[in-house]
C-alpha cells in the first residue's frame, strides 16, 4: 500500500489521524455490508469479515480505543464485539448524544475522536468528531460530511483499511 | 443524489409520484437478491437490506401507505414485514385481484398506486397501476410494463432508491 | 429476449431442442453457485434462485421431464426438488449409468435428453446427451462438451435462461 | 486452460512444483472468501466450495499431502476438513512452530512444502516454505512474499485453481 504525502489534504488527514484516541465505528453497514439474513423464526445473521480482527487488534495496541455504536439493539451485534473484544453501545434513538456522554465519561474530547458511518442516521455523529470517515458504498446525502472515504465498501474490508492507514501514520517517522 | 428536471420523461414521473397514496411491494427479488438458503431441514432464509428500513419510514411519515403482495405464503416475509412495520398480504395466486381487493378497502384508486415488480408473476399487477416500477435486474418480459426502472438491483438498495425518489419530489416545492 | 434465427449453429441448437424430453440438471454449480454454507454442527445450506420456480413451471407445462441427478447425497437436494416438485436421484457415483438407468425405465432415449453441468464429474453424461449445455462459469475441462453454454453463472438464473429458451423455441410456430 | 511454458519464472515454478510432498492451506481467506456469518446466538458459518472437493481428490490421488492450518480454533473448520477428508490443525498462535513440528513428524523437509495464505499471520510460513502462494485478493503486506498468486479470489475457486495446476504440471512429461 503505497502512501503519498504531498497532498494538502492527505496532510490534513495525517495530522487529524495522529490526535484520535477513539475511533467509534456505526456496525450494520461498516462491519457488514449492511445486509441481513432473516430466518423463518425471525432471527437473524449478518456477514463479517475476518480481516477486521487483525486490523483492530493493531489499532488496539497502538493505544487507540475502539467502540461500535448502533442504533439498533441485535444480539448479533454484541456476538461479533464479544469476538472481537470491543466496546458496543447498542439501541441509542440519539447516537450523538450517546457518544459525547462516552467521551465525557472517558475524558475524551471530540478532536480526538474518528467516527466511521455509511447511513443518515450517522450524520450527527460525522458532524460533530474530528474525523467524519464514510465508507465507499456509504448514502450519497453524509457524502458532504466526511473527510476521508475508504476504497473498500462496507463490510468488504473497510474497518481493515481504515486500521491499515492508522497504522501506517502512526508508525511513520 | 442529483434530479434533472427538465426531460418530459421525468416530468410525467413527478406528476405520477405526486399522486401515489399506497406503494406496493413484490417481495422476492424487490426486498431481496431473489435468492433463496436452503437448509437440511427444508427451512427458508433471505438476505434483505438494513438500508431499506431508513427509507420505508420516510415514506411512512410522508403518508404513504406501504404493501408487501407476495405469491407464495412463506414466514421469512412475514418476519421482515413485522420488523419493518408494514403491511404484508402473502399467498395470493392472483395478485391483481388481491391489489384491487385492498384498494377498494382502502379507497384508493388504482391511479393513486405504485407497483414494484421483478418477474412475470408480476405483469398483471404492472398493467393495472398508475405508476408500474422495476428493479434493474427484473425479467425482460416485464421490461415494457414499467415506467420507471431503479438503478440499483432487487434487493440491492431498491426499495431504499424509489422511497429516496419519493421523498426528493414530494419534498420538492 | 430477442432472438436470432439465423446463424447454422442456432438452428441446429433449435432443432436438437424440439426434440427434448427430459432435461437433466446437475445440482450443486447449475442450481445454486456452487458455494456451500458450512455451520458449526456440520449442517450445509446452499444459495438457490427464486427465478427457478417459474421457469420450471413452464417447462413442465409444455410436457417436458425435468430431473435431478447429483453425485452426492445431501438433504438440501431433496428438499429443493421437493418444493420444486421436480424429480430427484442423489448419491449416484456413476452419473452416466444413472442416467442411462433413468431414460431405459422411462422410455426416452438419448436422442430427447438434455444435461446441465458444471464440472468434471459432468463430463460422462455431457458426452452421451443430444444437449450438453454448461453453465457460464463451467470448468473449463469440460466446455469442449457443450453444445449451448448460458449467459448466466450457475445458481445466478442458469436454471431459468435454459427454461426461457425451450418456452420460447417450443412456442415459435 | 492453457499453460505456457517458456518463460524463466513458469519454468522455476514447475521444478518448484515438482518437488512439493505437502501443500498447507490457511482456512479463512483461503477455503472461504474470508467473511464469516455471525448469528444471535453468536454461533458462525462460512462459505466454501463445492468445487474443492474434486480438486483435493486428484492432488490426494498423486500422493501430495494436504494439511489445513489455522489459527482460530473454530468447529466449521474441522467440518469443513472431514468432510473433505484432510488433515486440519486449528489453534496454534505460532504458524510457522505448527508447520515446522508437523513436518519433522512426517520426514518431510520445507522444499517440499507449499503455503497458500491470505493475509499477515501467513507471513511466518510464506517465508519459509520452498513455495509460498498467495490469493489473489491477499493482503497487500504478503504480496512480496509470494511465488504464485492465484487468479481466483479466496474461496472462489482458488483451492482448485492450485489443485488443477499441481495436476496439469505433475501428469505432463
Amino acid at each position: 500500500m503505497k502512501f503519498i504525502l504531498y497532498s494538502p489534504r492527505r496532510k490534513k488527514l495525517i495530522q487529524k489521524i495522529k490526535k484520535i484516541k477513539l475511533i467509534v465505528f456505526d456496525f450494520d453497514g461498516v462491519f457488514t455490508n449492511n445486509f441481513v439474513y432473516v430466518f423463518e423464526d425471525g432471527k437473524e445473521a449478518v456477514r463479517c469479515s475476518r480481516a477486521e480482527g487483525l486490523g483492530l487488534k493493531k489499532i488496539k495496541d497502538l493505544g487507540i480505543k475502539v467502540l461500535i455504536l448502533s442504533t439498533e439493539k441485535n444480539p448479533v451485534v454484541t456476538r461479533r464485539a464479544e469476538k472481537l473484544e470491543i466496546l458496543c453501545i447498542q439501541g441509542c434513538n440519539n447516537k450523538a448524544d450517546e457518544l459525547i456522554n462516552f467521551i465525557r465519561r472517558n475524558s475524551i474530547s471530540l478532536e480526538e475522536v474518528a467516527y466511521v458511518g455509511n447511513d443518515i442516521n450517522d450524520k450527527p455523529c460525522l458532524e460533530i468528531v474530528a474525523l467524519p470517515i464514510i465508507v465507499n458504498d456509504a448514502h450519497p446525502d453524509i457524502r458532504v460530511n466526511a473527510v476521508f472515504q475508504t476504497r473498500a465498501r462496507g463490510g468488504e474490508g473497510a474497518v481493515r483499511e481504515i486500521c491499515d492507514l492508522f497504522e501506517k501514520i502512526l508508525l511513520t517517522k
